[in-house]
């Protein structure tokens, strides 16, 4: 508020008498005393963040997307009309570059599934096929129940599997508010718990939901058959039924199950898209700056937090920047990415469609953390030199968007559709949001806007706003 | 552990040399200087809230209540179950007296149910039918909606109510640890909500589930018809979705839902019955101290918390005196009431059926806040003076319980099957919890054993223990 920043100031007397080297140096800002970044832009900043906490577009697009078209699985009709939608929304926007790039990704359809116990008592558990399982044979798998609490259990007791349906019991440790420390440990076992209970004859894997906080909440989510080892249909529980089937095998009760899953997935890959809106460069429109989310979610809930909220932020900063007829010399780049949650083709697709651009690359965001509120930057670059220069400028970036949280920026985990041009040499920039409440809802339906905060998500948008406008503007390529 | 409770102590100087008055002195403590009730009750107590904290059978009954059996409205073979159980194990225990007594109870069936919405897009709607809604004619009832947010909303748009489906988005305001202090805001919707709608000519009502937090999570309970109105079909919806409906008519969009609910209610009362254990009293035995849970529960989720909590903690409590042998001048009295969900008949027909003895009812205790830590007792009688004193002969007993918390006793509300005896004229005691999350489980399919903390339970056990035992034994009737 107290300094202006320079591309509104006079230019220094060095340059007054100087009408050819005047134009020069207001393009390059190759003013005698080099600016540092919060002089430059300590006044663009704030007046993005100011903009964007007055009024952004973020929640009226959300209810949009979650309310008007629900989620969204690669493959799916609602996923073409979320690409369409957004496509539409973009061009009423008004931006210089509105278009979609073809994407060819898995399909898998969950279809009709169930799980019954049949003993000790009859009941119906609640469940959730996981993403590329298998289906199981018509009529369904009926077998008795080995319930183990962890890859190692189920090594020790390798023979009491056979012909069984076993049941991963492990409880996903608290998480932390940065990245969800727990998800990691407890992750290894939706995606391969199918593969290790099949190394044991196994017949089926049921696996409790990745969270800490269960509403009798099933979490479905990605998984994979390692090679060599039979393909069984594999499905989360929920942690309640996890815990009462622990409970009822601990007190000697047999128990049998009864898996029903029509899941399957289609021989061959399906067209999808990613969206791609551009506020073109004023300078250097071939450089280019990302901003991104994914468009696709699993197919359940709404994803509003999955990745309704980094699609919505990437969409209403670009808005916002358009909105405020500031235009930074480089190109800043919304990507919404298709098939992030079971395959990432998106972003592998769009490193191999912009191979030849790649290098005129400077940066790529991505916020896939939810909604939780701001609270800093994962840097990622291959060239360790280049990631500690990009901390030190981001950080001094961030600085200047305090009005948004006290954002520091550090060594972290950029995202899962940028993190595939880590070799391309540019800095990759994770937005990161506070995920203290992000796994009780990940992945389910209650992935729903009612749990973003519209203030948090808010303060995303200037964030992204203003750190893509200040890299897109800044003189060096960030990290240089 | 430093004083001795004077039932171990030698009789006083006074009473040395007067043999005859001995006896009479020891039995009724007729001591020159009357001792507090703390240094009477102080080891005694202490005795009893370590042996509970040691080892107590709350937990593996529960397992046994919830696991094995599992919910239990009035009149459901499960119900019958239950009562079968607890006479079973109450039987097993060895206590002086174990039985039943028949109470007729309302049978409300929920049956096959759904909410459809058809428009502006096509999905489900996560929901439960309302205990006590008469069901949909089949087919189900196809109808716009009218979205309210209070009943005032709902008198100002009364005409626009005509014909249509009103939904009640009434969010319920947070609670507080004693008494869940928004809970009674919110359940007057689901109580009274189809009444109201009803009077507009509505034709059904959706009510928004009475939480805080959810996680697409539907919240059964009671409801009731005023007379005059047509009786029409009623169910709560999640937050999420009512919160959805909102957003969408707030954005002009017409919604049209298909309600199908087979709801009925048997045309008579069907046979449940009240389980009763005692502990017999050495001096007093006609005079009774109930301590009490409801064994019913909503047909969702297995009851842990509403109330099996409080029955295992009553068996349980009951079951610790009798292994430390201690054995009151009172008789302390189980009551496991049926039908506290839909109709109180437990409470109601218990007061009936005991009508002579009630002038012998010393107190009546119950448990059903759920098994949150303990934090105190709320005090219930008709005559002020009494629950005055009540209140303080009580403080002064749970002084004594300090290593199972720190518990105040309070005016407050007692219990719902006890309170019917409050014109009976003896004091009734509700055993109050922590409720920071009861009503997050509430009437909910998430109401399961692993929400129950196994200290807290412990700590409830050895509370009801400890206080039955002082009131069954002290020298006055409580309060007097």
């Amino acid at each position: 508020m107290f300094r202006l920043s320079s591309r509104r100031l006079p230019v220094s007397p060095a340059v007054r008498f100087a009408p050819a080297l005047l134009l020069a140096a207001c393009s390059a800002l190759a003013v005698e005393q080099p600016q540092t970044l919060t002089e430059r832009y300590e006044r663009d900043v704030q007046r993005i963040v100011a903009a964007v906490q007055a009024d952004n577009d973020a929640m009226p697009l959300l209810q949009e997307l979650c309310d008007d078209i629900g989620h969204r699985l690669s493959g799916s009709p609602q996923l073409d009309d979320a690409i369409q939608w957004a496509v539409r929304r973009l061009r009423a926007a008004g931006h210089d570059f509105v278009g979609t790039e073809t994407v060819m990704v898995t399909q898998w359809i969950r279809g009709e599934e169930s799980v019954e116990m049949l003993a000790p008592r009859p009941m119906s558990i609640p469940m959730l096929g996981l993403g590329g399982s298998v289906g199981t044979p018509a009529g369904g798998i009926t077998a008795d129940v080995l319930v183990v609490n962890s890859f190692e259990e189920l090594q020790q007791r390798g023979s009491e599997a056979r012909g069984r349906i076993v049941v991963f019991n492990f409880a996903m440790p608290t998480e932390n508010e940065r990245e969800g420390a727990g998800y990691g440990a407890a992750v290894r076992y939706r995606y391969g718990g199918a593969g290790a209970a099949a190394k044991h004859g196994a017949r089926a894997a049921l696996v409790r939901s990745v969270t800490t906080r269960s509403l009798q909440s099933p979490h479905t989510g990605g998984m994979g058959y390692p090679d060599g080892v039979e393909q069984i249909p594999t499905a989360a529980i929920t942690t309640e039924f996890a815990e009462m089937l622990a409970r009822l095998q601990s007190r000697g009760q047999a128990i049998t199950l009864r898996l029903n899953m029509e899941a399957r997935t289609s021989p061959a890959p399906v067209p999808s898209a990613n969206v791609i809106a551009e506020l073109r460069g004023r300078e250097r429109p071939d450089e280019i700056v990302v901003i991104s989310g994914h468009l696709d979610s699993w197919d359940v809930g709404t994803g509003a937090q999955d990745d309704g909220a980094g699609v919505v932020t990437a969409m209403a900063a670009l808005n916002a920047l358009k909105k405020l007829d500031l235009r930074p010399r480089r190109t800043i780049r919304v990507v919404l990415w298709t098939n992030e949650e079971n395959g990432i083709a998106g972003g592998r697709t769009y490193k191999q469609v912009h191979a030849d651009e790649l290098a005129r690359h400077v940066a790529a965001i991505e916020l896939d953390s939810g909604a939780g509120a701001p609270i800093g930057y994962g840097v990622e670059a291959q060239d360790k030199g280049k990631r500690a220069r990009a901390i030190e400028q981001l950080g001094e970036i961030l600085g200047l968007c305090r009005a948004a949280g006290n954002l520091p920026a550090y060594e972290g985990y950029s995202g899962a559709d940028i993190r595939p041009m880590l070799d391309a040499g540019f800095v990759l920039l994770g937005q990161d949001a506070d995920m203290t409440h992000y796994f009780d809802i990940h992945h389910t339906e209650a992935d729903t806007i009612d749990k973003i905060d519209p203030k948090a998500l808010t303060n995303h948008v200037a964030v992204m706003a203003a750190v893509s406008y200040v890299i897109a503007d800044m003189d060096e390529r960030i990290g240089n």
